[in-house]
């Protein structure tokens, strides 16, 4: 028999504002989608909703630029004002061109403008920026989730990124909780009993991967899905996971040849 | 309703041996695991199956290698004659560790070993290089299985890569027929109304990507998976898709940042 992974998107889940509780909103979208959560299904929550709901919104019309904000943003299409949001949560600027900042965040993270992003933000002036600690967002919602579900089930929050010498964007995992983000084949047997040298799967970046071709970027309003039917989950309750996918330079192979 | 995808992976493909008849083999696998085709199924099929099919094998011992290979060999732990077949493949070296090798590949592709490699290959001295032109075994494999199935369908051939600044690997899609690589979704309006600037979605890298959760790399043996009930495919009857991800240096914001 064919072995099936399931990608189910949770369509009634509806906008989600400062202050609500996701986790709930979740259990109840899914029960009313006669969708009940079972044992090692795999949560993914978008971004977006979890910044929403942590209050993680802010309206640049409020903010006073400061020097170095006025200087960069004379170098793009941007405000100063948002160039201002993108500078607090960056360590380093990277590339400034016309419409793209790049910067390294103070979390280690290299990414375009930071995370701020407007898509999906009521309000002309309402920018989102990141969860500030995605991995403890997703512990939580792990904790809530497992809580009102009984179930043991894992947490993925998944981001929208650009790839270095690769077009277009795929979903990264940000945030995680419940399971390693990668396996481990090195040692391994393949089916003629070699043993592995080199395959060390991201596997929670596959998987917000396979949940981005459920819930879209625009009107989809699909901000979760729950992956099921997995059979290669590592269970574990470390936290900080997503930490472990963020290579630092020294061990970046791509260093300075791209 | 939620909206769910189904990724299923066919477990009866069996070993593959140059020459083999790879569409009719997935047919009589879909057959036998009782999964009929349908249309706007994309049918994923691991690179290694289409290499060793199209009798992309070598054995590296008949190989005799030149001064080049024999120098670059001093300064890995790889044989000169491995060596030899990956500069075969490669238009330029960019990196060289005791382990690994990075180059860019004659067809532009940038990755490790020219994308040689050694696992699900028998033989001790058996590597498997990856197709001459994935796009046109992609058309190859599109057209026999629309014909044996009577269904409208795509295919992607995948492959495992090695990310920039990210651990682990996950698949891309090397080889493409039938369907854009990606969505284009500037211009269009977000939930509120408001112009999305910057999305762009890799969707044949995110299939890719959701078929190695059911594929696996090791004794799994699930080369093929049939990606069902994507909303959003844009058909095309374009060759040569692939190129379209692969990003040239003038145009990759990341250049020289990393």
């Amino acid at each position: 028999m064919a072995h099936t992974v399931s990608i189910i998107g949770l369509q009634s889940i509806g906008l989600i504002e400062p202050g609500d509780n996701v986790s709930k909103k979740i259990c109840e979208a899914a029960d009313s989608e006669n969708v009940k959560l079972l044992d090692d299904d795999v949560i993914v929550v978008s971004q977006k909703i979890v910044s929403k709901a942590e209050g993680e919104l802010v309206d640049i019309s409020t903010i006073k630029p400061g020097a170095k904000a006025r200087a960069v943003a004379k170098r793009t299409k941007k405000s100063s004002q948002l160039l201002e949001l993108i500078l607090r949560d960056s360590a380093k600027i990277l590339r400034v061109e016309k419409r793209t900042i790049i910067v390294k965040r103070k979390d280690g993270l290299i990414c375009l403008n930071a995370g701020v992003d407007k898509s999906n933000v009521n309000g002309a002036t309402i920018y989102a920026r990141l969860p500030r600690n995605a991995d403890r967002s997703a512990q939580k919602l792990r904790a809530e989730l497992e809580q009102l579900s009984g179930r043991k089930i894992a947490v993925i929050i998944a981001d929208t990124y650009s790839r270095p010498s690769r077009l277009g964007q795929v979903e990264f995992a940000i945030g995680i909780s419940g399971i390693d983000p990668v396996i481990d084949y090195r040692g391994k047997r393949d089916l003629f009993g070699y043993e592995l040298k080199f395959k060390y799967v991201a596997i929670a970046d596959e998987i917000a991967a396979a949940a981005e071709l459920v819930m879209g970027q625009g009107t989809e309003a699909i901000p979760v899905a729950i992956i099921r039917g997995l059979s290669r989950l590592q269970r574990t309750d470390k936290a900080g996971l997503s930490k472990k996918l963020s290579l630092g330079r020294q061990k970046d192979l791509f260093r300075r040849i791209l």
